[in-house]
């Protein structure tokens, strides 16, 4: 299945894709997705739905956020040998791990606003993953069994903020509309390999990054099996799987975003997302 | 209002301490306390219920965690002098920001588990602020009027996983039962003056940390103002403000947590939590 929100911010309903690439509209048989509302057990009562007798949406509007909300928004840093080296930072020995602001979330389509004295906001094309089922201690093996989808991210990043203001990047990570996800989250039954999606970004129409999930340092299995040891793991939670080479900060010189900049960021498979970029109001 | 939450894990109900230190139930009047159901709207709909009409609870059980879930669990660091002191670190210039995930949210009396191969499990008592209305760019004039309340905190921290584990501190601030959070949410107007607040963790009877938050390096007001310049403060999230000296890790030769260790956590006003240390099963 291919799930999606549509509508105006804040009151989207749940929808998801048919087969002839129409919006079907969820309202009437599930409640938003967030959190158990896409666990694995959720999904499965989705399946018995018959997509045919659903409505179909005509006009949707704004396509939102796949998730209303994310019980918690992980990301693994440094997870492609080329952009580590871009940034100038070793490959990570294991997994690198921190964390966007929940309220960061965003549309696939809306507008990237810099924030107020931003000089250094950055792109970052990512496989996301979605949790969906409560993760504690999990094997490599078990892990994919784990997962209720996957999603296009971008992890948009100021980098003075990241990386100039103290320690930890989260505040760089976090700023509202910082958190684009979507169009679609994929239901896991439909990738069969998330190791083999090409990942890129087009800024302006020029491609800026390009790679494939295969060149990721630490797989999906082993990201999940990892972070499994050191929190729990639950529904609705989100991985954004780091970044291949191709942002702003790496290039000579280096090149941020300003005001009418247009990213399209896709992961093969998993939607398009089209983001133009604004100044703070 | 002391808001408190009681009954079995994961099936604890709304309540607060009447003016006799009874609990009465709250469960016919008001949701469960999370995200929005603890916005300053929703409190001042809470103060109209007639406290006396309300059922009182004669065997309450367990006392939960005061809040259900938080969209965020954001931390600061090394806000107290002396702790950087003993964290080997320079005091910072400006806030520190981190967080937990937030599956760690804990009850105030639970056990804390000691994650499989944690052997440097640290304390870390500190004032809680919890959000009462969302906050972006707002001044520090104004930070206050964007409180619920406030709570006790113990920000467990695995120093190894933390620190040893490539970068960012979240990976040792996460472990299921690192928040104890409550046992109260105080409503900010019973909290006239945030900083000036003991706060203090007795470990197996001995006191190791007693300080006040007027020891804070930024106190409240700054901690909200700053943050809302990076990222939007939601209703519900909470804040943990840093903790002052007498940590394990500061301690010649450290000391660190180990199973039938008893932990008393309190700030002044908010609460106590009483917390035995137990080893992964």
């Amino acid at each position: 299945m291919k799930l999606l929100r549509f509508g105006s911010k804040g009151t989207e309903r749940p929808g998801l894709l048919d087969a002839d690439g129409r919006i079907r509209d969820l309202s009437g048989h599930a409640p938003d997705f967030a959190g158990e509302n896409v666990s694995l057990a959720a999904l499965d009562l989705l399946r018995e739905i018959d997509t045919d007798a659903l409505p179909i949406v005509e006009n949707p509007g704004r396509i939102g956020c796949c998730l209303a909300t994310v019980p918690n928004f992980y990301c693994i840093g440094l997870n492609y040998t080329l952009h580590a080296q871009e940034s100038g930072m070793p490959p990570p020995s294991e997994p690198i791990l921190f964390s966007k602001a929940t309220s960061c979330l965003s549309g696939p389509f809306d507008p990237v606003v810099l924030p107020r004295g931003s000089e250094k906001s950055d792109w970052e094309v990512e496989l996301g993953v979605v949790i969906g089922a409560t993760a504690y201690e999990v094997s490599e093996d078990d892990a994919l069994d784990y997962v209720a989808g996957y999603c296009t991210v971008n992890d948009v990043s100021e980098r003075s903020f990241q990386l100039d203001r103290q320690g930890q990047w989260i505040k760089g990570k976090s700023a509202p509309g910082f958190g684009p996800v979507g169009p679609y989250l994929v239901t896991a039954d439909e990738v069969p390999d998330p190791q083999n999606l090409r990942v890129s970004l087009d800024l302006n129409g020029v491609t800026v990054q390009n790679s494939n999930t295969s060149d990721m340092i630490f797989g999906v299995r082993q990201i999940i099996s990892y972070l499994s040891r050191f929190m729990e793991l639950r529904p609705g939670d989100i991985i954004a799987t780091g970044t291949p080479s191709g942002v702003g900060m790496g290039m000579k010189p280096q090149r941020f975003l300003k005001p009418g900049d247009v990213m399209e960021v896709e992961v093969e498979g998993l939607g398009r997302q089209l983001l133009e970029t604004v100044a703070a109001r």
